[in-house]
């Protein structure tokens, strides 16, 4: 079929008609799809049986330095869990605190933080008159929303294939003290799936900050989350190129477990300077007086090390890998010739970003909707929820079985031609 | 033996020559026990074997609503857990939500929350000149650092056998609107272990705070931590009280498992009017996906209800009982003649405290120290720890083995004799 730009008023509206009655047809089915979230699927769930035997009433409670983890204490985690977020982060477990079960969480006190009582010393953010945080988009909702509920200013910085616009960053950062922070998802990126460049990652670490708690939000949520063997994305690793560049305590990385084992009850960190870790530890040890250290045991028992939770990740690629090329072979056969969408190919992650005709997510993520299929609120991936070319959708493919993914995305498909058509045709007269 | 201050100085000397004979033998003695904090012992960690029998990798990871317990969502808890928590709390669910491993950290983020985003609309106190929190004394230290952290002005309020000073308070909450919470542990309180009366109770629920944003943060942490059977005290429901006065939106409840199940690795909840919910809720929707509802999970089965949670209570109180009688036991044998301290003797809760002659506090505990028996750090249950007096002492015996409390009592009563000696004496010449 050819390019619908090419086509005449009159091909277009065949077309609809066509279309319409299509729609009318799967919106009859009653479906109840959904596609918002990156939630892994049961599947992926029951594969982890085995975690439930790591504890047992015979089992050993008792940490490698011995600390009974049935009681109190051990804020920065037990060591065991330290090495094993320190390997997965790429970083020394000195430089780890493990918390509890979610680094959203750690995120957003960190900011909050930030609001109350600075950076390391620095003024409370609540008492300047403007905090900015510049945004690449499309990014990670969450993030946006946290800063949104600060009442920050948030700044779109376009998302290019190999990171975000670096001459842009810079100039922002750079220039502005009031810009005090970025986020960044920098290894198979939310929702496009891209990873930056080892080029992009040492402009990061190259910064001159015109604010002295200026801090980059490095949220590496997928670092082993690949789908093939071979074509892992290769991330640089920031707090070593911070360090090299003399910016050591430019970085708060996070990270969690939570798309390894469960989400909600999986374990998360942050890594950071010795600066800014004796910060935070000053802080939250009054917040809490430590976290799960049963939950931190299990999952030290295991996954045994990083290795074991490398050779986990691969049966989790396995079952998601197919759902990731399913959603791929449909867009290129149903819409490549077409010329009315585009989207990524990652080779990790969880989301697969679309991007329609400008002026049509709206409407395709309303008509899917209206035909059982949820998907992510169009311009969620922007701050503010504004996509300012209406154009960009996140496809989350992992929690639909195979077959309901194959309904959903063929409802997207069609709701994907009709919204272009009804764009290409403009306004009914 | 007669009352040390009816004593000459020449009886002191003696007395002093032959306890300090005493104290350099139990301080060769190379000990190594702590009575500094509320631990459960390992003997009543050994006892909640069975927690770990109650997920397996046959489970079935459903809650009663169908919520797969492994994965994302439910961010007020899973409905069982919120009933669970609510007998606890002897609310109702819908006024419940389930948090994480700990109720401080609730509290701490209640208060944070206050400081950046205000109290359901109010003014964020960031935004205010002053902000005063009232505490009773003696208190619980966690609370305090809490306030000192965010900068707030701390105030002393006695506490007595039937809970604070209602006239102080009143005049305080209602008079000065920059004062805006105050920390209360109602039941068995830390560490005096009092209880309040009905009357304190009305009187709090019949407060007319001059600040809007003004709340009671009613920490009751032990709640159902009683010792004796048929000698359990009764609370006054600090919500119902307030609904019945018109003030439904003044209090904060806080709870948690913490020292039902395991410390660290329990569940804790927050209980307040819908009208705190609502707020609470769209603040931490964007703090948190949720919480560790396979922990909820766990907590649920293993207790199956409020009844098996308290049936469970009276294996921990024969544990703990002995150890609060012996405590008792040595200081009246020791102590209560000399007329050098007085102490509480609560039905429940996890301390008791003392108090030695005015100015011998920090000494004793000192000397303890060098003798190898860590108590909490004098003055710790008052606000900058500062005890006015320098009298408290706060007793934990909870933690430390039977045979190893009765040594630790050892020391610590030749500690307080000797202070007090010392103390009488007055400084050498």
């Amino acid at each position: 079929m050819k390019p619908y730009k090419n086509m005449s008023e009159e091909e277009l509206n065949v077309l609809k008609t066509e279309l319409t009655k299509q729609y009318e047809d799967v919106k009859g089915k009653g479906l109840k799809l959904n596609m918002a979230r990156g939630l892994p699927s049961a599947e992926q769930l029951d594969m982890e049986a085995d975690f439930f035997n790591t504890l047992h009433p015979e089992s050993d409670f008792y940490s490698e330095a011995g600390i009974d983890c049935r009681n109190y204490g051990e804020l920065t985690g037990i060591t065991e869990a330290r090495k094993l977020m320190a390997d997965m982060m790429e970083v020394s477990p000195d430089e780890v605190i493990v918390f509890g079960n979610s680094s959203l969480n750690i995120m957003y006190d960190t900011v909050c933080r930030s609001v109350v009582l600075g950076v390391c010393g620095s003024t409370p953010w609540c008492k300047l008159d403007k905090v900015k945080f510049l945004c690449p988009v499309p990014g990670y909702d969450r993030h946006f929303a946290i800063t949104e509920q600060f009442g920050m200013e948030m700044i779109n910085i376009p998302l290019h294939d190999d990171g975000p616009d670096m001459d842009m960053v810079e100039k922002y950062v750079n220039n502005d003290p009031a810009v005090k922070g970025i986020w960044c998802v920098p290894k198979y990126s939310n929702p496009s799936g891209i990873t930056y460049s080892d080029e992009v990652v040492r402009r990061f670490a190259n910064l001159k900050p015109a604010a002295e708690d200026f801090r980059i939000y490095w949220d590496n949520a997928y670092t082993i989350h690949h789908l093939y063997n071979g074509k892992e994305a290769e991330l640089l690793e920031i707090l070593e190129e911070c360090k090299k560049a003399g910016n050591p305590d430019m970085v708060f990385k996070f990270c969690s477990t939570s798309k390894v084992t469960f989400p909600g009850s999986g374990i998360a960190a942050l890594a950071a300077s010795e600066n800014n870790l004796a910060f935070v530890k000053k802080v939250i040890t009054i917040q809490t007086i430590g976290h799960d250290k049963l939950n931190q045991l299990r999952h030290v028992r295991y996954f045994k090390n990083i290795d074991g939770m490398k050779a986990h990740m691969k049966k989790h690629a396995a079952i998601v890998r197919p759902k990731f090329e399913l959603v791929i072979d449909v867009l290129k056969k149903e819409l490549e010739s077409l010329e009315i969408g585009t989207w990524t190919n990652p080779n990790g992650g969880y989301f697969i970003s679309f991007n329609s005709l400008p002026g049509c997510a709206k409407r395709i993520v309303a008509m899917c909707k209206d035909a059982g299929v949820t998907l992510t609120g169009a311009g969620a991936a922007y701050p503010y929820k504004k996509d300012p070319e209406d154009s960009n959708i996140r496809i989350a493919p992992t929690y639909p079985s195979m077959e309901e993914l194959a309904k959903a995305l063929e409802v997207f498909v069609i709701c994907v031609k009709l919204a272009s058509v009804e764009s290409l045709l403009g306004p009914e007269v």
